[in-house]
Parts: C-alpha cells; structure tokens; sequence
C-alpha cells in the first residue's frame, strides 16, 4: 500500500479523500440498488422482511493495538454480527460500517481494518452498503457494524421457544477464544498461536444457522458472553432450565488444559466469551449433522452444570470485571 | 423518575437490567415482527426494498452536556439520521440505537436519553428495532444510530441526477442551529432561545422527501455539513455546477444577524451544518409548495454564490476546525 505511509494519520486526509480510499474497496453484489456514497443505501430484500442487528467495538475494552490488528478487528466485527443474523437462521445479505477515532489515528490502521472487513465480509457473501465516519477524543477509537439479513422463507429462531425435553447442542468450539485471551494476558502467545487466532479472528459456519432452523430448532444464539451466560438466557426467555452436561465438555476443557491449565481451561469453556459458536436447542431426534448434544432442556429456570446451580456466569458490559 | 435517582450510574446496574430499563420504553407498531431483545430484530418491507444509513454523535465533538441535555442528544441523533431517509424521498420505518459510555455516565442521562429517542422516533413513525450496549473509557460517550426506511414504490432520489437548467431548491431554514451553537459558544444563549433549541434539537418536515420525489427531484440531500459543501456534493456527483443565488438567501442572513452579526450571520446560512433541511433540484416549473428556489444548476463543476467560486465551505469531520 504505497498510498498509505504509516506516517500519515487520519487527520491528513480529508473526510472526502478517506472515504475515496475506504469504500471503492467494497465490492457491491446482486441486491444493493445503491451502495456507499450517497445519503442512505438501498438494498433488495427478496423475502419481504429484514433482520437487523448492531455491534460495536472499543479499543482497549475489546480488543488492544498490541494484541490484534486492524484487519483482526475488522474481521471480528463482521463475525460477530453476522454470527447474530445465523442465530436467528438468517443469512446476511449488507453491512454498515462506521469508525470513530482520534485524528491521530495512523492511517494504515483505518486501511488495515478496511481489508478486514472486506474479507470477512466477502467470506459472509454480504455487502458493505456503507457506514459513517467521524472523530473521537486522544485515544479514542470504536468500530460500529449494522448487519441486514434475510430469512429465505424460513421462520426465524428467537430465544425462547426451547422446551423441556429438548436437547441442548452446539455447532463449532468452546472456549478456545478466551483461551487465546488467557495465552496474550499471560503474554505466552506462541503456546498455542491456534488458540491466538480464534481469539482475533473467531470463525463460524454461518450456514448452520439456517440449517437449524430448517431441522426444527426451538431456541438459538450464538455465544458471546459465555455458555452459562447465553444459556441463560435462553432459559429465561424460554422460562425451563438449561442443564449442561459435564461429560459432555470434558473434552473440550482437556484439548484446552495443556495451553492454559486445567482451572482456566474450565472457566475458558463454561464461561468464556467471543467464541461465536451457535448454541441452540431440539426436540428429540432432530439434531443436525455436525451438532453435538452438550445437554438438556428441564422445567424450572436457570442454568446447571452437570447438576449443580451455576453462580459465575461470564461477561457483563458495565461490571467491573472488564479486561483491558 | 424513581427508579434513576441522579447519582446511580451506569456501572451500578447490570446490562441486564440497564436494558429492561431502556427497552421497554419503546412501544412496537406495525411491522415489526420481532423487536429488541433476541439476537437481531426482524422488520416487515413492503416495497421489497430497504434503505440504510448510519450516524453517531460524540460528546465533546457533537454535544456537550451543558449545552444538551440526553433527551436533546436524542432528539437529535434520531432527525440526523431520519433526514438521510427522507433525502432519497423514503420513509423510516425502524431504527436501532447503540450507546457507548464511560460506566461512570449517569444513568439518568442514559434514561433521559432514551426519552429523546423515543419521543423523535415516535414523531417520525419508526419503531426502535434494538440497538447494542457497551462500556467506554473514561470520560468518552458516543452515540449511534442506524435507520432502516421504506420508498413506498417511488424511485430513490440520489445526488448525481441535477442536470442544467435545473432549479436549486430548499426546504424548510438555513443557518438557524448553526446560530445557535454560535450564542452557546458565545455563552449568550438567552440571545434567541429560538435558535438554541434548532441547535438542540432540529426539526424538518420528513415527509417533503417523498413529496420532492413524487414531484420530479433529480437530486437531493439533507445540509449536515452547510449549504455550500452540501451543495458541493450534488455538484461533484452531478458533474454539474451549482450557482447559489445571493438575493435568494439575504432573508435567511438578515433574520440572523439581530442574534449574532452580519458577519457570523452569513457564515451560518452558507457554512452551517446540523440543520437538516432538505436541499433538492427540480426541472424547471415542478417546485413543490413549500419548497423556495435559491439557485440554479447549471454547466460547469463546483459551487457558486452570487457568481462568485466559493472557497469555505463548511464541516469537514477529520479537520482542524472541529469544535469541541
């Protein structure tokens, strides 16, 4: 990129000139009647109805400049919106972007983080219709995604259809995200560089959230703050009890012990966060290829863990146990 | 309100029930299928069609809390982003709204907030779809909104249609929040409360976007960043030039120049931003009632006034002229 110097901040160019370098780097696809540059963007939506959903993340609360790279971030942003629209059973069809920084932001930075997007959202098949820019305070930086979506004619899967008797599964991994958080905290990233890049650049199969939905599933989310966290919320959006089988994650907290050890390893998979995996409940004998069982849906309310009541849940926004 | 005594802030209640607090607020209407709270919202399109844009206000760039109060920075953050609905001749239909704040924010502000977004989308006809939560380092709140918005079966109308012998036409003021944040920085806001509050809270009539369209509008906007730099981006996309007639505006500077001179008077018509009224070109003879000509679109590049090559042109986001 002989354009971007990484001497050059954002302040350097005008509004107009970083919006020439960001956007023509979008590719638009079939569907969006306008793209980036005019007042709003204008998207076909072939069933009739939208899924829509936000997402923002701040620089030293989500992710740190030593940690992750703007592509990094750009790529984890679209995951992690793109990962709601799958956990309703919807496919993502537009995204928009918006950055707000210190003007001293370097350039290569905004650049970086455009590729980011633009790969994660070509890996999405969903267009970038457009965004916002706009300046922060010193230091200041936060990244913005809107996700629009469609059903393709099927129903959409919200939080609180699970019943008792239905199994409890998950499509992708567990806690190998905040394992890679644990490794960069305790600054031994080399033990395990896999478990690193699940943490900068989660992955999903978004496809398997319409394959849910079309197999029957009653309840679906994607974990973010947790498995006890967002289990519990299926459990009280769907008013029954989640049960976790301990058995059932045995596995992958012992894939997990060697980088991180065994307590870690536990809190990794029970309680952590950003994994993006879709977690989802079925009535009996429905589950899809590539879902595993991890447990079951009981009346009552709550989450247990192989039994027992569960008091450590995972990631609140405004508590104080943010990381850094 | 009971509930938000003034010294509780954010970091005092959990996510959870900072959004039992903030959602329920926000009745539901037609349309929406699903609303906040599940992993995205679901809205009905009935054009086939949907329109999308994104805005974020930052405390300390684009308010301050002793010049606006949360319901004001509400109130404003829903008509900047509706405007650019109305400005492709749409219709809003469904809005979601992040907010990111320092946890030590007031909660009442975050209430009273909310309050200014209910009462500005009620007032637009949208629903508030959801919207996403998250902490900010000390001291920075932003806020964002992003607006979904229907055409109704009419034609969008972009920036790039202005053709020769077109008139340049304006609905609604010009110049007025400009004058008022010009008396707040003055600290003499009791000058003209009437200005103050169209800084605070700007107000157009949205449905004169479909009127423009219905009626022929070959291009339109909504002045953000001034009438000169609005005016200039039809220009560019039109590859035409914009002569902004000086006769046309000199009742918009003299009804201004009482609160604050002649010489901010003028800046403010020409150069000020925030103002959101609707800026369009019409062939010749199809102006709409309520709409007032102010110039004309003729061969050419860039923008004119009284003749003139104008070189001030208004907000640039990036530059070194930000106020604070």
């Amino acid at each position: 990129m002989t354009d971007t110097p990484a001497t050059r901040t954002l302040a350097d160019v005008e509004e107009q000139d970083l919006l020439a370098i960001v956007l023509p780097r979008f590719s638009t696809r079939d569907g969006v009647l306008i793209g980036p540059g005019d007042d709003t963007a204008l998207l076909r939506v072939r069933s009739g109805d939208v899924l829509a959903t936000t997402d923002t993340m701040v620089l030293g609360r989500d992710w740190r400049d030593e940690w992750s790279s703007g592509a990094d971030v750009g790529h984890k942003l679209v995951v992690q919106n793109v990962a709601d629209i799958a956990a309703m059973g919807g496919r993502c069809t537009g995204l928009l972007v918006t950055l707000v920084a210190d003007p001293q932001t370097p350039l290569r930075w905004a650049t970086d983080f455009t590729a980011g997007v633009e790969e994660a959202a070509g890996a999405a098949g969903a267009a970038v219709l457009g965004g916002d820019l706009s300046s922060a305070p010193a230091g200041v930086r936060m990244v913005s995604i809107t996700a629009l979506g469609e059903l393709d004619g099927d129903r959409a899967v919200l939080r609180g259809g699970a019943r008792p008797g239905d199994a409890l599964a998950i499509h992708g991994t567990l806690g190998r995200a905040a394992a890679g958080l644990v490794l960069l905290e305790r600054g031994t990233p080399d033990e395990a560089p896999d478990l690193v890049l699940a943490q900068r650049r989660p992955r999903l199969d978004y496809a398997q959230g319409a394959i849910a939905a079309r197999a029957g599933a009653t309840a679906m989310l994607d974990i973010s703050d947790g498995l006890l966290r967002d289990g519990g919320r299926i459990a009280r959006a769907s008013g029954i009890r989640i049960d976790v089988d301990r058995d059932a994650l045995a596995g992958d907290i012992a894939a997990l012990v060697p980088a991180v050890g065994p307590e870690a390893a536990r809190g990794c998979v029970l309680a952590g966060g950003e994994e993006h995996s879709l977690l989802a409940t079925f009535p009996p004998g429905v589950l899809p290829p590539g879902w595993r069982a991890i447990g079951a849906v009981t009346e009552g309310t709550g989450v247990t863990f192989g039994g027992e009541a569960v008091t450590r849940l995972g990631w609140d926004h405004f508590g104080p146990a943010a990381p850094g």
